[in-house]
């Protein structure tokens, strides 16, 4: 159960009776990696997930889409060496993240090759997935401001005051882009994370806004490696997320210089907190007592 | 903002000092469907979201891979026919799920047709993502047993107390498998909501227990059209979610005999609630008082 946590260092910021402190501590983030799901030589799916039971995943998700019916339609499940390539002996590295499955059942497969991949911005190990990101995102994420803690929790309250669909239905998420004076430009709702994360970027490209430099966002979900991505790619800053950073997503925003921030909680009367996980020199702390 | 959400008719259980109570409400849930994007004339990804903003949902998708840069980059956008052919005309009708984007910049497009697509169990409209399930499911879902509230709501309780990675990150979700005596069978824990289910799924499989005729699906996360496809696939009779349920999830759950439990919570005292979709004559309210 080693990969299935890890550990990281958090700065903890919290307002209580309308007063900064800010301290430090350890943290546990749930590891994201990718998979690439193999099927008789053909690279069938890539997907994010946490390591563990990976012959399990494969097999559940095979019997989902209706690619095998029972344990016998499985001929052999088996880890092959990732693509990670030690510099110094030349020797291909196993990252366990590539599995191979070879079926007795050709006949159920139809044209699904590479049918499941669900982002591009995926590679054998969270590195990988890291540089797919930078070979294709054109903005730096610059260092010109720094965030008002007070700002972001005043927005975090608004959006949830606004989250009109979920206070009726409780089955959405949303996202939004906030200015620095805590001003939502925009809100978008969806019952997927990274739907949301798209509606408002996609918004923002079409009001000719991108690179999004002095804005951040905020999502009403867990920050997971897509969510960081597509933040990235928008040149966005800071992510404020009220629930909790995967492993990936922290790792993604420490490499590009984005400050994530994780368990955004407001509460109606001002105070609240929040983890930050990368970059803590954006917000502002200068008033903040130990 | 019509199609957001949907109203539906919902039975409430409620557990008060050990005491049952049933009733019966109108509810609202978000709205899930197939959105099929077309690039250039070629499928790029079939997703499942909430109807609205489309246009800014696939500008920020195509950004966030890096297939367009800005707005010139998209030279049309327009959603075409769908493939719901009405029986009497014999004319196709607009569904609103299809969208169909030409670029500008053909050079920027790898080949990544079909590349994101993320399950193969969809349509361009509910009705189809459900008949895809029909061709590909085995199982047919027998009346066979009712369930006792009080089972649903100690296995919620056990499942939250076991959810050791959770407890640690709060930032994974939960699946279990559990029977009819509350007994949890088995709990897998994963980053992705469907990467707990297929893990949970493809260990019943190797153990040569499907159908999953004897228990129920627990998830700590929403109910949305993958998991019930999930289920239905494995021929598990009873779903019982943490959270709330999307419309195509309760929609595919009626229509295969499958009942659906949402807002499944469990109080330490043995108190607790639950929102009941679909198929209530699964669960056994004869001792409840209206």
């Amino acid at each position: 159960m080693g990969r299935v946590t890890d550990s990281t260092r958090i700065r903890t910021v919290r307002v209580r009776d309308g007063k900064l402190y800010a301290g430090r501590k350890g943290d546990h983030v749930a590891v994201e990696e990718p998979l690439d799901i193999r099927l008789n030589g053909q690279q069938l799916s890539l997907t994010m997930r946490t390591p563990g039971n990976d012959v399990e995943l494969i097999h559940g998700f095979l019997h989902a889409e209706g690619l095998i019916r029972d344990r016998e339609d499985v001929a052999e499940a088996r880890y092959c060496d990732g693509a990670v390539v030690d510099a110094g002996s030349g020797f291909a590295q196993n990252t366990y993240n590539v599995m191979d499955f070879t079926t007795t059942r050709p006949q159920l497969l139809p044209q699904v090759a590479r049918a499941f991949t669900t982002t591009s911005a995926c590679g054998v190990c969270g590195a990988e997935s890291i540089d797919a990101v930078r070979q294709k995102s054109r903005y730096t994420l610059l260092q010109s401001w720094v965030a008002d803690p007070h700002v972001i929790l005043r927005a975090a309250r608004e959006l949830s005051d606004q989250q009109a669909v979920f206070a009726r239905t409780g089955g959405v998420h949303a996202a939004a882009l906030v200015d620095l004076e805590g001003n939502l430009l925009v809100v978008r709702e969806d019952v997927g994370r990274h739907n949301a994360v798209d509606k408002v970027i996609g918004w923002a490209l079409l009001e000719d806004r991108l690179p999004l430099r002095d804005c951040f966002l905020l999502v009403s979900s867990r920050a997971s490696f897509e969510i960081v991505q597509k933040a990235c790619m928008a040149g966005i800053p800071l992510v404020a997320c009220v629930s909790a950073a995967s492993s990936l997503a922290v790792e993604t925003a420490r490499e590009f210089g984005q400050t994530l921030v994780g368990f955004t909680r407001a509460r109606e009367d001002g105070d609240g907190r929040m983890n930050l996980y990368t970059h803590p020199e954006r917000l502002d702390l200068s008033a903040a007592e130990g």
